[in-house]
């Protein structure tokens, strides 16, 4: 098979060079293009501040950054890892020249004609990518990523209410520390210490939540009735998110059922057998202390790309649970868990 | 007026070296006896690994360190930061004997005639006391203090009850390193790390607060209704528990007054002006990130004496509220909390 | 005795915020002026991200934050925290008005008309200050104090070269996270990490200890033959330079000697009882393991001025010393070590 | 080929981990036998506390740990890493019973019959081991690896030594947590700290170094001249020892000279292609902040293996170098740098 050929806009970034990392050797995509903004012009490895890895992938190297315009960008599909400031209106630009834009900014996803998706919750809200062409008079069109916490929670989320019936929903969170970029947090500022604030963090959970799990018909997306109440905070921590999470479902539940619920969840992506998909989305544990954000970031078939559960017991009553989850931030929570999207959209021929 | 004479049983650990770091110099109290276990007779500056602060306070670093036994004790009142496995055989010992023991134990804290006090919240239980010394047959007594999650919690949601009505409780800590004791939490278990389990801690929460919230009787203390979930969660930090808290009030709130309520909260200790009473047992803060354990830890009047409180926000309706927390763990937690009730106890004449 | 007006340039920053918290109360100075940049105009309490305590201290929230020139600002004596880019031009415009400056910034240091001051070693080198004046018709004047690295190793090497004779000293340091300032380093360079480069701080260290040793005359300054080699490293704490020592004497030396020498040493500040003179300036002690940033950051009769000395012992040969040191970089290393100097210049009468 | 048994001893403990891990799918060895202390008879997968990955390779899980005694060791040679206390006599009796036995513990290492090995530096100091073998009665033998700290330094001093004479050297390290094993060091401790004291661990850099730097002849091994001097701290990192060298060498040097010969330094692993032996023993990096523990520790193409060198630079004069080096220390510097050795002792029909 040929493959398809992406391009990375906002390639320097901590979750641009995540992409680069990600689709190395990949089997469906090549890189044919990266953009930056001061760095255009530049050899990408004297372009880049490299700091996911030991080394840049030789093959990006030597690579030059284009600017992020359409018509400097050669690629079957585009990646958007831009900053939110400028995410907004380039991926417009893209959208509006033919390209398919898969976007990990925060500036589309709430609008109920884009789908915000996670490959193993929603991909049927890509119904309504016809009506955003029609109606934006696009050639092309965007699909975005929810923020980085909100894809651990949703995808643990789903089959719990699926089976058992979901009321409401009460999640703390511990961040890490690449959720914020670079440089993103001081080390002045978190060492020794856990900031209770992150800018906008906890509306986009709950907003973002809500639409995965809603319906969709041809034309736009419904949110779900279900209430979601989110305190986050920043903690030393290099990557991957910990989420403690507290909720209440319709019916009573057995802990066994509720793990198996999760342990088995399986979806579209692992029946086609994407690249990225792992074996298992739900890795749940039965140690009384784990997940951990150190031991488990890596988990699963494909690293990064499974949320580890545990300690699932319940909480005030049998209509209550409570459980911690552990979700990379960077690989499931941005970069992978777009690459698995594209994968599908690909796979299924509407690039 | 003449000093008190108290001694600290197991006075080389942790908490037993926060004791005498602020027992240095106090207007009340003056150290007579230090006890130990594998130091017996040692000089106290060669039996401790001192790990509080720069220097052992001079006065006390040549004590001889005498066996935990009353015979070997001379003093009005007794400090008991012995390790959990000792201290209940211990205390009772001491209590027959005649001392006031002032626990920071767990071994007593749940039996209906033992008070567990937070001295802003629920000095009346004192009441049992006769008839723990009555039908125990004992000349001293033992008077508990809350393991050191439960203190911060319990004296921020006694306002909130008496003002609001509450329902139940959701609480999410992130704990200190200084709450395992030294050794403790082994630096490769924490580092770049959270812990989402802390043994027994949730358990000690859920109880504690609903009995320090209860009512007395000449017998014996009966819990609250409060019902109390608690998420136990370690995280890299010296010292300062963060207890992130969702709660349902029985009427709706408006922020302002819910403020207004913890920050004018005092009690007893602040009308008696004792010497370790902060002038604000709550301090809110406005700004939106914090508290924070690192800037906070110290807050108040007395230092590590204040609860700092934040983001008061309200959750999924009027009838819920969030907000974030700091407790010093080993002060207001531990050592200087015990202490601000044996300066009630013997400012009352009950020694 | 009237107190001297003093203003801090850059205030907002992370020293001048050390200089505010080190002023306050002082029995010397009056803060009359503080000055910004982007915040000019603005209440200090607002314009300001207050990092090194809880609460900025009440007398400077409400000052209101002026343009750094010489026609905006009341005093008798300037302290320059400014940052180097712009310290060198308006440290000038400031003496050639008249003001005395008091510069932390490396502009000006290696001038050789202009003293690189450590209160306890080379006061002598004042003497150049006249030559300076008339040179570069200024009614003010510029004394500078060193980079924080270098103040702990000058000190500490003055009364080793006095009395055992140096050859050549080979300096490997771990340096704190403020060094760098706020932002300063990201958390995610250095968490987990040990970064080998600090940009020109080698270079400085390497020259400037041997200015500050070197000889004065009317005219100008001359360094000291002292050889020094610096490896400088930035390591994930929050305050205290530790620096790993390794020197030649020209003498033979007995370890009792040479930690005689470093106690023992005392100079003009500790004679004339400056407010901000520790009355031991060196403080060695005698545990195989120490000193430790977190321990010892607050050592001495002057929280954060004494440097601390440990592990002293012969290196290759009876003519090799080994120790290491540890220096409160924001205070002794910067905002206090440059008080002290001021306080002698005023006790002097040069203001 | 068919694969040689090995047993792990001590296999419970962080080296013994690390040893399993690396011996997952070896093309060489199968571990046939698994021995501990407290944990006998039980299944690996509950006695071990795993801390080295996310999981315990599936292999090892179920196998039975076995008492550490050669009548229950079915094994073609030995791997023992051993607590110091434990290792002198129990390696003895396995050497004693016929075992090659290959020792990470101090014990035997500065013994002149028995070889201190690194694999790239000095194979030919097995030639000792039959005369180990005659003087002390066994039908096995010991061969020796040294301290982790050891295992960087000699690598990147050996192809400076051959090229231009060494005279002293002045080394600083800066240690990870690993090298202290599980539970090690207390997070208490090391937060926000650096110690500057590992116990013992000077001495045996400076020893250890001098013997495998050193020459033998059939009977023993004799250290060699090299003068040096370590100052030993630790950090909180969590993997690879940084270390700092300070050297003076017999000729001049220049740079780019220096720099050639540790990029090409080769050795007798790499002409064999030992399956743990990297392509390049030593990498030099160009940037002038590297290496970084956190961004080099599994750099090369084993990863783990090579010893990481840059910022390379002239000391005082052109005879004295300095340069920043970083080993991992639980691979390189222990049991990968171990399998190293056995791979070569098999692959000579030593076994």
């Amino acid at each position: 098979m040929k493959k398809a050929k992406v391009a990375v806009l906002g390639a320097t970034g901590m979750v641009g060079q995540q992409y680069l990392k990600l689709l190395q050797n990949h089997p469906m995509f090549t890189v044919s293009t990266i953009t930056g903004d001061k760095s255009v012009g530049k050899r990408y490895g004297d372009a880049v501040n490299w700091i996911v890895s030991e080394n840049i992938p030789s093959e990006f190297a030597d690579m030059e950054v284009q600017p992020t315009k359409p018509s400097r960008v050669d690629a079957d599909l585009v990646f958007s890892p831009l900053p939110s400031e400028v995410a907004g209106s380039a991926e417009e630009e893209f959208a509006k020249s033919g390209f398919p834009v898969m976007s990990d900014a925060s500036a589309h996803r709430m609008e109920p004609d884009v789908p915000l998706l996670i490959a193993e919750v929603n991909l049927g809200h890509l119904s309504v990518i016809e009506e955003q062409k029609r109606s934006r008079k696009w050639d092309g069109f965007i699909v975005t990523s929810p923020n980085c916490t909100t894809v651990g929670l949703a995808l643990v989320l789903k089959p719990l209410a699926d089976k058992f019936g979901l009321n409401h929903v009460i999640v703390n969170t511990m961040q890490a520390l690449s959720g914020a970029g670079f440089p993103g947090v001081p080390a002045l500022a978190i060492h020794d210490n856990v900031i209770p604030y992150i800018e906008n963090e906890e509306e986009k959970v709950e907003t973002e939540v809500s639409k995965i799990l809603g319906s969709q018909n041809k034309k736009m997306i419904a949110p779900s009735e279900l209430a979601i109440s989110a305190s986050c905070h920043r903690v030393a921590t290099l990557d991957g998110h910990f989420e403690s999470i507290y909720l209440t479902t319709e019916k009573d539940t057995v802990i066994t059922s509720v793990t198996e619920a999760l342990r088995t969840f399986s979806s579209i992506p692992q029946q086609m057998k994407l690249p990225t998909a792992p074996t298992q989305p739900i890795i749940v544990r039965d140690e009384v202390d784990r997940p951990q954000p150190r031991l488990d970031r890596y988990a699963g078939s494909v690293p990064g790309m499974s949320v580890v559960v545990g300690r699932i017991r319940h909480g005030l009553d049998s209509k209550s649970l409570k459980f911690g989850i552990m979700v990379h931030n960077t690989i499931r929570g941005a970069a992978g868990g777009t690459i698995l999207i594209a994968e599908y959209i690909v796979e299924k021929g509407m690039v």
